[in-house]
């Protein structure tokens, strides 16, 4: 039977201040990329965060991100390699200590915003950042875009890797999104994004913006639950798999790993 | 033959500021108290503290603090138990994570600064840290003063505990420390200090500032590493253990524990 | 004719992260005490906040707190007076500079959360306020409880100053606020809570909780704009002014001062 | 009579860490750039160097940058030009209150690191800049290289400039630093560089790194108070205008302007 995992990030809230609807996401998911204090999240945070992911039997990957708390971890910086990797061990072995407390196993580690986009375009911080999760946990697995340097750079390292697609984007023939900048970049009508999805999952190919069919690596897909509507789309999307006979599964299962 | 283990806080500097004499201080010391990024340091910092401690053969504990880099964590805070648990939990966390990276295992835990001084005299706050400690590693020591709240809590709990004394403090007949407000509160005869010390260690008493001897639970000498002074009184003391035939070992080895 | 100003707390969103509905209650309100970047808000926020006020004719001030986001300011802090001072200073200066970029005067300064209240109880707290405040303009109001050590500290440094009642608290005898963990300190009913405010402006006395008649100098009622609950509150509290012949008017000119 | 300013950075302490040697070098120059609390210091540090620049006749000038107190401001971030609006208005107001304190006038804006090394580059945020100063104060100063887009701006924006040059740094033939990656970017023989010092502001120009004679805008001579070797150079340039009968002044009189 077909599975694939539905990911989302969780536990960007901050403080007094709240971000996304985590409680209402949860049951829809299989895997939660938590946020570690860096761009978003602070202790109490991720420990009200962890403790729901474990209670929901969702599986926990940490969501590390630069240091930019302001720009909510979204804005380019120029950060050495070697930086990168301690910021990654850093937010890693936080989340890990969580984990702990709740007596569950830390899954995968999946980059966020700037880190995410720059990693995967730029070969030595993607090499930085397995460096970092090796250096902390060999068994975790990288979760990033099939097609880019991060998955490249896990498999060097000897790093498991899922592959994640967008149910909202378009790609490009070289299997990278088309930037926001440009038209065509936003899947908008969800009917067609449900379809893409279903097709992703089950041939392992998409169309790119350009008409030709490529190759993707569908083993998770990235969901939101920072709105009502975001919601909406995760139920909407698990219903279409679910009618499709395709199974929901933590990305440890999807690609094959024995976890527990 | 007596042992005691010779304590430092290392690892405070951040980003471009630097803090102590890490280098010089590491050949002396037995076990390193290493800043996690919340009153002092930064993951670069973290790495390169906790690869120096490695190399040196020192043992490392976590000195986790309140969330108050401008005030280097010496300020009082009103936080509320729970988040000093999840405070603890973060810290050590992301600690640990650089000491897995270099393959050694983490020793101890000491709060530091306004929380050390507001947990030994709250046996809350003091509960709150040890179950931020328990929740991470059960088999972490609590290196705190043996009369306070904190090595009572931790003894509660189930931890173990090694007592912390101090060469160049005087003590009420309580045991807790004069406060620096006090005439007197200074040991400021470094031959006085160095005495002090020797008979705390192999008698297990001190004279508090009424005259009257006291019990200590000196498992470990609090020594400090930011300054010339600081460092050449190190080895002073030091030297005056060797020659009174006392051992330096990380408190594990001194309270009895087998590590490795 | 009787005078009020409604005086509401903007400006508390930070980066990514949205708190109250600022632009809905700025049409309803007559001062506004904008966050400064230290327990909320960031230079982008205030630019905004300030070109809202600006623009419907809100009288601004500054409302400084201590540099602590993760507990929005509402952690009691033991900051020396001095350094107080200092966070004063900057905070009111900043602000100061996009009032400047805009063409407005600021009106007055409202510390926040732990240091409204902690400033409020301690004399040398207080007057560490109000030295920050002169420091940078000695023609600004503080805003604060009638019967509290701010208010008193500023009459004392010739600053000029504005009673604040709150509508939803019950007061003791002494005209401070019943604290929020004792019975009856909050005015459930919303009606009763209206006919509380309209007694203290039009007689200038409240009930205290004891059933005492005590003196409340009103100038003006803080409102809050953190949800629709709220927002409609506000609403009834200006509807209820307006029917009993109660103008709202900036707090400078409810205390008689001309400006600009 | 010939007249050049010197300006050092200054206030990059933070809390508890200390940088510079600022009581040590404000006697040997005329222009303070003084961090204003996001790349570097704090209200207290700011508020002690306003005050020794204020005591020593010293002119202040803001020197903003980056929020990125981890990377002391020099790593590049990708701001967009409306934040750095904000940051820039934000950072002036905060150091204008503490010249307000201390009854001084506020002459220059230095930006720092990352964005004075982005923003001489790049029009638009050069601009973003510019704008940010008119905002505050009009009668600012802008502090930059002569040859770049900051200085241009600030015409474009009919702000005053004044032209810095570095006494220990190569140039290439377009008045622009050689990077320090580059053989031959750091003039490291000090003869030669007070030689250089000496031309530039003689004649207005430099010897390029091809060797060509190239025209700069030598108002303002750049030295750093950062360490005892940094501190002796300053000496010695200072002695070396004395003799070549350059007289030091505020980069206000330099180019012309009547203050005070």
């Amino acid at each position: 039977m077909k599975m694939v995992d539905l990911n989302c990030d969780l536990g960007e809230s901050f403080g007094n201040y709240k971000i996304g609807m985590d409680e209402q996401v949860l049951p829809w998911i299989t895997s939660a990329n938590i946020a570690c204090g860096f761009h978003a999240s602070d202790p109490v945070i991720m420990d009200k965060t962890v403790r729901m992911a474990a209670e929901c039997g969702v599986k926990i990957g940490a969501h590390p991100g630069y240091q930019d708390l302001a720009g909510f971890g979204r804005r380019n910086m120029k950060v050495a390699p070697a930086e990168v990797t301690d910021l990654i061990i850093y937010q890693i072995g936080a989340l890990k200590a969580f984990c702990a407390a709740y007596g569950v196993k830390m899954q995968h580690v999946k980059p966020h915003g700037a880190l995410y986009n720059m990693a995967d375009k730029d070969e030595e911080l993607a090499m930085a950042v397995c460096r970092g999760i090796r250096a902390v946990d060999e068994e975790l697995i990288l979760l990033g875009p099939g097609s880019g340097k991060m998955v490249q750079a896990a498999q060097k390292s000897g790093l498991k890797t899922a592959g994640e697609v967008f149910a909202d984007r378009a790609y490009m023939e070289d299997g990278s999104l088309v930037p926001r900048t440009q038209p065509g970049a936003m899947i908008e009508e969800e009917e067609e994004a449900i379809e893409r999805v279903l097709k992703m999952v089950q041939t392992g190919t998409v169309t790119a913006i350009t008409g030709k069919e490529i190759p993707v690596k569908a083993d998770s897909v990235c969901v939101h639950g920072d709105g009502e509507k975001a919601l909406l789309f995760v139920q909407k999307i698990k219903k279409a798999l679910d009618e499709a006979g395709i199974a929901t599964a933590p990305m440890s299962r999807v690609i094959g790993e024995c976890y527990e």
